[in-house]
């Protein structure tokens, strides 16, 4: 299984993209084949064709399984996210299993992923077939914060991608 | 492959009906297992631990696929299936594939069944691996109106339900 | 300035009652001119042109605000509270000021009331000035839990109904 | 009354900012006070604290009324749009009616400004009391595709920046 992850914190190298790592890990059993921390592609997000844009949708559209994650801001995902998200062809990502996560300060924006972020990925084609993720940025390298969540989404997303569970 | 209808349109044997075991029978092959007009078990929807509702529901648990369906009544699915799908236990759908349906006269509300009766379909923990449908009730029984939807969502349901796709 | 409470929950009496009456209290400056606990209208709601429900949705429609609670079920509001909103006519809420409420055993559907509730309302032909309020089941007959927005709230609620602010 | 538009269109001088400017025209009685078409922003938007991002953001909060309008891009709002309004400070939007505007190819997504648009505007403090509104592309110049809205919106709008309707 192949995996990737993409996010979208406009901080480097952020707690974004650690807990992405992790529950990628988590789901492929070895580190990301792919890793996008989208605000490392710079000013050539805000048009259209830059090459290492391109590129790196197209590096995500190899893999079966994408992780995209992004903190919570003004309740949502952040516009970083949405950039490289609005550059994505239509149904891009047709054949993909993608896992939406979102981090946040408190628990009150726990129903963002589900209600916000998974929505635009399937309307980019992907297989969404787990409930969204929401983590708290406190317990981000906590991976007992992930368990529930994995216990029942592991085989979900095993499934959609035609292995067979463990 | 076992399969349930679930329709929450106060009028019985309505439009919605029919549309939801259309579409179930493209999924399975063959007419669904179990129907659940909801509006023919009447007032013991109001309570708790009514025999008729609770045995519906167990008909459904029992199911490795549910469509469920509803017109949209004020921009969202009716009270009527949301009173059923209330009366579900916590988690009541783990291991159910969860298939959102609506109807409505326009496409003004072709989002709905995605923000809105997917979520509780999720809450309620079920697995909903494909896009949500939703379908004008003036084409609700023309085959090709499906078809479109039913092209990327048939393999999505076969694979969540550990059948090879054909 | 009238106010009405409409709230959902099928336990008559419940703190779903008891904390949209607070906020109307809070509204107003007095107890409501019109309470709607819906669950007392009984097997009514199930079909269309129910005396009872007709006269409780009349009354509603009167009032120059309407605080419209429910608890949470399946991370959205009660399927018994869409019952009587369903029964409201096109644009039956014009004119009307609502504000949505929602409780909730734990803060992780903070945002149901925004995103579910409010929406409906809209559709409805309501006018919803205010942020949604969502409420903690464990506070909700302490007031200090509605303080922050009733500060924000009481001004665009008065200015919605053309009273001018105290 | 002073109004801002916002326009969060990719492409410079769009369609998207003729519809919202129509609308201020129409809410304001002439052309807006303040004109913020994000692209002009450039790659500031990337980072924080970027003057002609703050000093744009400034000119938007000293406004009674902002329309805030995008394409849709994947069902919602751009990432343009959303960088913007991410850098708006918490709450920063208190005491601003805010008016959700996007357009669309199609029909099928109008709920889309109900639904993601308004609760971001809503977190950022801003008063938003009427329906959001979602205009086809192809009629963003015809007056009258605005009409039925504006009938309801414009008293709603009046009565929240405090001033007489007419």
């Amino acid at each position: 299984m192949s995996i990737a992850v993409v996010t979208g914190n406009p901080k480097p190298g952020s707690r974004t993209l650690a807990a992405a790592t992790l529950v990628a890990e988590k789901i492929a059993g070895g580190p990301p084949d792919v890793v996008v921390d989208i605000v490392e592609l710079g000013a050539g997000l805000l048009g259209w064709g830059d090459p290492a844009v391109n590129a790196a949708i197209e590096s995500v559209q190899k893999c079966d399984v994408v992780v995209v994650a992004s903190p919570t801001f003004k309740s949502t995902f952040t516009g970083l996210l949405k950039l490289f998200l609005d550059q994505v062809p239509t149904d891009g990502l047709a054949g993909v299993v993608a896992v939406p996560l979102m981090l946040g300060a408190g628990p009150g924006h726990a129903l963002a992923p589900e209600l916000f972020l998974k929505p635009v990925l399937v309307e980019a084609g992907a297989t969404c077939p787990t409930k969204a993720l929401f983590v708290l940025d406190t317990t981000y390298d906590d991976p007992t914060a992930y368990e529930p969540w994995l216990t029942t989404a592991l085989p979900q997303i095993q499934a959609a991608v035609g292995t067979p569970a463990a």
